[in-house]
């Protein structure tokens, strides 16, 4: 990946997220998808611990990073997953909501984040975020769609000032460019 | 590039943009830089022809389309740059701006434009939409920073219906969602 030209980078969308790493680690196929997006129990991190964890393809990434996640014993054992770390913990934001593929069909579910650093109920919110998809699959023999906990994607983010991407920039170049006093000369040569 | 995992993309930033393949391109340096933006005169097509037109690193995205631009021959016997088409025109929206480098220095300025079908100033807003870069580099002997309009590197792209690529989902998918009532079976063994 290292002779790629700049701009190319690991930019999934939930559909490939679900349908093709999810899907494939499940089926326990295509070994290379750990260079991709590493196993890992997020929930014994901090944050801003996991990125150095990441997948290759994600390396110098500054926004989002994915991992696997294995279901916690204690889930498997009926309870409830623990998400609190040290310094903190996560915290559900919204309801869970569905993973569509391009034709339309549901294909996961998907449990949005937020990390909050203290004791709850009283953490101070941070940028910290997670998406953590689990697929849904039909079952073969009996059609019915299956939702398949033993293994999870997440994606960890952090809240960029701007809503795409593209445009990001740094936070001090925002302050910068409000003054506007930036003198160009116009180039006359063609 | 065919053989890339599903979720590697061309994603520039504005900075990866201006700074690494406008800034090769005004040099002359590093060819293989048109078979990811090619050249051509945007103006001269109707947005939605624009796709096929574009690098190969972009072939089947559905989203954004990057080309270098000449400067137009009115613009360079000091006229204003004709951005009509057969069957509409393309208009400025908002101010143009500034982009920055990560660093927060000042790299270049970018015009944002939607296209409208039909006449000016009558025409009908459509969902096309282009952000056309031009670079600022300093003049090597005097320092000063001079803006580089003998050519532009233009992206074009469509407006989904979310914030962020990444959350993109088919149109009718967001519909089913609201009724909600999909049947999922919890699976009991691990």
């Amino acid at each position: 990946m290292e002779e790629m030209p700049p701009g190319i980078r690991f930019y999934p969308t939930e559909e490939e997220l679900v349908s093709f790493y999810l899907h494939n680690k499940l089926q326990h196929k295509n070994n290379d998808i750990n260079r991709v997006i590493p196993l890992l129990d997020v929930y014994k991190h901090e944050p801003w611990q996991l990125p150095k964890h990441c997948g290759e393809l994600c390396h110098g990434d500054s926004e989002q990073w994915f991992f696997f996640m294995p279901r916690q014993e204690r889930e498997v054992r009926g309870g409830r997953p623990s998400r609190t770390t040290a310094s903190g913990y996560w915290k559900a934001t919204g309801s869970p909501g569905y993973v569509y593929s391009s034709d339309g069909k549901v294909i996961g579910v998907k449990k949005s984040m937020v990390f909050y650093q203290g004791k709850a109920p009283t953490g101070r919110k941070t940028k910290w975020k997670m998406n953590e998809y689990r697929a849904i699959e039909q079952d073969l023999s009996t059609s019915t769609p299956m939702l398949r906990h033993e293994l999870s994607l997440c994606r960890v983010y952090v809240v960029s000032g701007s809503f795409r991407a593209f445009d990001r920039r740094p936070i001090h170049a925002t302050e910068s460019s409000s003054n506007g006093n930036i003198n160009i000369t116009q180039k006359t040569d063609n």
